[in-house]
């Protein structure tokens, strides 16, 4: 059988199976492994971008795309409620690459590492015969019992979003589809080639007992939540009219005759978090966060008993069911 | 430009003078990143096999090629004087790849991890349009005044390597121009797919003051020589009829009108130790080493003050120059 007729999910799960992790190691299943000091612990994730499955090199700057070669991992580490540190980067180039393309490809990384304070370590460069793959391993740390895991959501929770969804890959359709640009779908473009990531949110956060489960948006909100469902074993229901739509998707989507729920709820690369916050917690965690950020932690549905994994959305009330759930852009999820 | 006028090192040096790593902190340039805590420090090393460049599929069994991931990163490991403690996974597989081969690839970084006490604590999954890329970033640990590094040899220093070299190139060299097999170029082969590496040598030999500097031998002697003389600021004398050749690669050379000295120079893949030694310790160490391991230090030059990571070869006393500093395999070394 060929591996495309597994999801990415299944193939996680397959190694997870034959590397049992001995406590109180972190293993596999969460946005970072933890590696527990005392008190302490690191948290180790790995991200990798690769060429014609997470970007197309005609369509985003070098700096935008060394700036998301980090920007990817720090969002995995600020999900698990700590600050990332350090990173080393492996890159397989083909050699048929310009030298002011790799500087400036390093460049990104550099602003990077400069606004998120990251040292980045090391790395390896190695050829390519064809396409371009970045890959980078990110070390940061957080205090044991601020760590935000998958598993802890309980029935009952509020589910919370920290910003708009869907902006970003809306932006990629329309840098695919070349459609004529106006200051909404250059807002998307924005979006999606340089994601903006706050590590303060994460650790906020992470410092609040009331938050139970933490995720960060990177495959979509339908997605994602169901990784928290099925290490949480419970269900939740999505109440549509709630998901925070920003006007620059909106907007684009009227002139192009787009569902913005396509994109907020299938679409990916939102980069903000995902989280469930205990009922009698919400009031105090929202005004909390609104005064800290001035901006909005958005609740967009209730964690329940129902089957696990399972969604259940609604508009206003009334049941909704989606024809698009597979949605794919590229081939992120072919295998 | 295109990038592949650049070498690896110079691609390296380019980043490297962009990421100045704040001390106590060890960065880019050694075979491991150092991350100081208290009197014991974290090891960070990450290596790439790209299909094509590193390997070709057709002549590496996938539990092989598995277990090659994992010891090419243990051996950065091993070659500062730690010890490693944890791995995460990269790949990216093109979604034809035969869910069986895929299968055993995954048993064949089980044995690894479980030969040498490593926890695999996760990784990312993608697919890729054409070629399989692997990476793996491992993590280990090392008493902060245990650890060896590349720019503390010192002239006056003998150089030593902890076995035989050339065996892994020669394999290579076999499998690609599918020569009649024989019990010496089997042994050949053997030791390019499933690599010997103990970290018992480099445990051993970071706890004597009297080693100066150490790196592992993945790129052949005299690259590797290069990066130890670069960094320490100081040259070296190697004797050739010193270099330590096996029967395996001898006889395989004179059956193939091969010379073994390319392959133990120049050939790469060896994941011996390559360490400089005070003079007046040489002999305790090289009698402890073998009383430790029943395993020879074999000496094959001495570190001078001549020009900056100038090595001077000569065979029993009379210098030597060699047409073919410049052997490549595949395409390691394109970039």
């Amino acid at each position: 059988m060929e591996i495309k007729n597994y999801g990415e999910d299944q193939l996680i799960e397959y190694i997870q199976q034959r590397f049992l992790t001995p406590p109180p190691l972190v293993g596999m299943g969460d946005d970072c492994a933890v590696i527990p000091n005392g008190n302490q612990a690191l948290l180790v994730t790995t991200d990798s971008l690769v060429e014609g499955i997470h970007f197309i090199k005609s369509l985003i700057s070098p700096e935008n795309l060394g700036y998301k070669t980090l920007a990817v991992n720090i969002s995995d580490i600020v999900a698990m409620g700590g600050i990332p540190n350090y990173a080393v980067l492996a890159m397989a180039l083909p050699g048929n690459i310009d030298s002011d393309w790799f500087e400036r490809f390093i460049q990104g990384v550099k602003s990077a590492c400069n606004q998120f304070n990251i040292a980045l370590l090391g790395g390896d460069t190695v050829g390519s015969k064809g396409d371009l793959f970045f890959n980078v391993t990110m070390i940061g740390s957080a205090a044991m019992d601020k760590i935000k895991y998958r598993n802890t959501a309980k029935p009952g929770d509020v589910v919370c979003v920290t910003g708009f969804l869907g902006d970003s890959s809306a932006g990629l359709q329309a840098l695919i589809d070349n459609i004529e640009p106006s200051s909404f779908s250059i807002k998307c473009i924005q979006q999606h080639l340089h994601p903006q990531i706050d590590p303060q949110h994460g650790l906020w956060l992470g410092a609040h007992e009331g938050v139970h489960a933490m995720i960060d948006l990177s495959d979509g909100l339908d997605k994602d939540l169901k990784r928290i469902l099925l290490s949480s074993k419970c269900g939740a229901t999505i109440e549509l009219s709630q998901i925070p739509i920003s006007a620059a998707l909106k907007e684009t989507c009227l002139h192009q005759h787009w569902d913005p729920l396509k994109f907020a709820l299938f679409g990916g690369e939102d980069y903000r978090l995902l989280l469930t916050i205990s009922q009698n917690k919400l009031l105090q965690i929202q005004n909390g966060f609104r005064k800290a950020f001035d901006s909005e932690l958005y609740v967009v549905g209730i964690i329940n008993d129902s089957p696990m994994g399972h969604i259940r959305y609604f508009r206003e009330g009334n049941p909704i069911q989606f024809e698009y759930s597979g949605y794919k852009h590229f081939d992120r999820e072919s295998i």
